[in-house]
């Protein structure tokens, strides 16, 4: 299978390398120059599991990518922000059956991908593989992950099933859901409390964790993604959400850590993708006339926060 | 008149001296054992509109006070979460006929106070002075101010008046309100916008202002607060109210400084006073059955902050 990979940040690097050891031609596309170019002189240096590798990935910047790069499946990997730039400038990769599989974190993102291609040729996924950017043209990999992905086209399952069966030959762990949404959602109320308070309170999960009022934050806020989710027909599981999103805390397994939105913001003065998490569900809320004031004053915190760093 | 100041900071300092030159036989009450000592020592140090000035005050540790200091008035300057526990200590000040004037910032400190003091020696006020404490003992005092005040016990006016009267002899440019709550509802909106917000973003008050979202943010908190005001029968004009908080973005005024709250957690790491401000609305609200969501969430993230500060 001919695959681009649009944004080969870590994530993107992760699977490119996957996919073309498990067979198929890969094509790294990415807007960061630096990046591009470490790659195309010196490959992808990965520590793979702790295995120092060099991949010699094609790798194009976004800009420069030619019709002759037409492939069979494209899968999205930018931030939120960058996905509709990403997508005019690789309009030229998309033939008729082009299959497009978006795994970016967030909500509502097929609204922006169906002004690209046809709503049967999208699938939608979520991924539980890690990654990290060490810095230009250098990636770490660690662990085991998986993909869960479903059609949005009607009578599509064949097709997804198909897909995550291509996926999974090259060990990405791959299946295909019928309830894809669900997983979407659940994976967003992570992102939609631990990414915004942490990045506002200026710790990690663990110190997070161990403030008196994280609960009631977490809970209120995972209940107004819960109220909108329904709305869509997706019953999310309350107390198991919260409970998922609280395990976060543990100092034993990720607590430790500082959430991506912490990390593009506070440490990397980079603007942060609150619009595609809590500000999705407020944008969703108003379409649907349900008030979800955690999400819109977490969202206007985090765009306050990005106008006193004078991040653009 | 002889009067106790309980609670003899910046604020306090202020009204003790300007008092005493007024005539008047001043005690002034505080817990920090330095101060008390320091004021003991070598007399109340003030930079009075630019002369050093040193007032020799009397003034007592809350724990050390005794029946023979019995006074006609006690002006509460306290932080609002010391308040019970000053008057507690000071009790044996307090006569049948001894008047309480409650000057703190904040909103709801009368069910406090009337388990000391019968609710017809209760007046609550407001004042517009201002004042800054440089250390132990030692006070800058700048500017004009004045104070408004009014009885809580009903037909007293006219010693809420009389009061005010000799409030004024001493240069305090008293006066009596028949809306005194109106005026603290104001200033609560003040301090309910500037203090969370700046608190949590790191930013003084013009850094708030050059925020995308801050209006949004002020409004929302204001029409909380106008809410729980009306259910109360106190009608906020709240155009009015939300361009008074908004002066506060001025560089040219007030904006380069940052609010109390921040200077109490940032700064000194102290805890706040953010459970008498914004948490006051939230408790009132779920007392009254309408919901303060903006009011919940800042009271929640500054305790989380204070948690995460370890502030106790």
């Amino acid at each position: 299978m001919r695959i681009a990979i649009a944004g080969a940040g870590a994530m993107g690097s992760r699977f490119g390398l996957m996919l073309q050891q498990g067979g198929n031609e890969v094509l790294l596309i990415d807007g960061w120059a630096e990046h591009v170019q470490q790659i195309q002189e010196h490959g992808l240096r990965a520590n793979y599991n702790g295995k120092e590798v060099v991949a010699h990935l094609p790798i194009l910047l976004q800009s420069e990518v030619g019709e002759s790069d037409q492939v069979d499946l494209i899968i999205l990997f930018t931030k939120a922000m960058q996905l509709e730039k990403m997508l005019k400038d690789i309009q030229s990769l998309i033939k008729e059956d082009t299959e497009v599989l978006c795994l970016l974190n967030g909500i509502g993102h097929e609204d922006i991908i169906e002004k690209f291609v046809p709503m049967e040729n999208i699938y939608i996924g979520n991924t539980m593989w890690t990654a990290g950017l060490e810095g230009p043209g250098q990636v770490k990999l660690f662990g085991d992950g998986s993909v869960e992905l479903q059609n949005l086209g009607a009578g599509k399952e064949a097709a997804a099933k198909e897909l995550a069966r291509k996926l999974a030959e090259s060990g990405l762990n791959a299946k295909f859901s019928d309830n894809i949404r669900y997983s979407i959602y659940r994976k967003a109320c992570v992102n939609g409390t631990m990414n915004g308070l942490c990045t506002i309170l200026d710790v990690n999960m663990a110190g997070l964790g161990k403030t008196t009022t994280a609960h009631k934050m977490v809970e209120t806020i995972v209940n107004e993604f819960a109220k909108v989710a329904a709305f869509e027909n997706i019953h999310l599981d309350i107390p198991e959400v919260i409970a998922h999103c609280e395990s976060c805390f543990d100092p034993a397994t990720i607590g430790m850590h500082y959430p991506s939105m912490y990390q593009d913001l506070i440490k990397n003065h980079r603007l942060t993708e609150i619009d595609y998490i809590n500000g999705a569900i407020s944008r969703k809320g108003r379409k649907y006339g349900i008030v979800t004031p955690y999400c819109d004053f977490l969202t206007e915190l985090v765009h306050a926060k990005e106008d006193s760093l004078n991040v653009k």
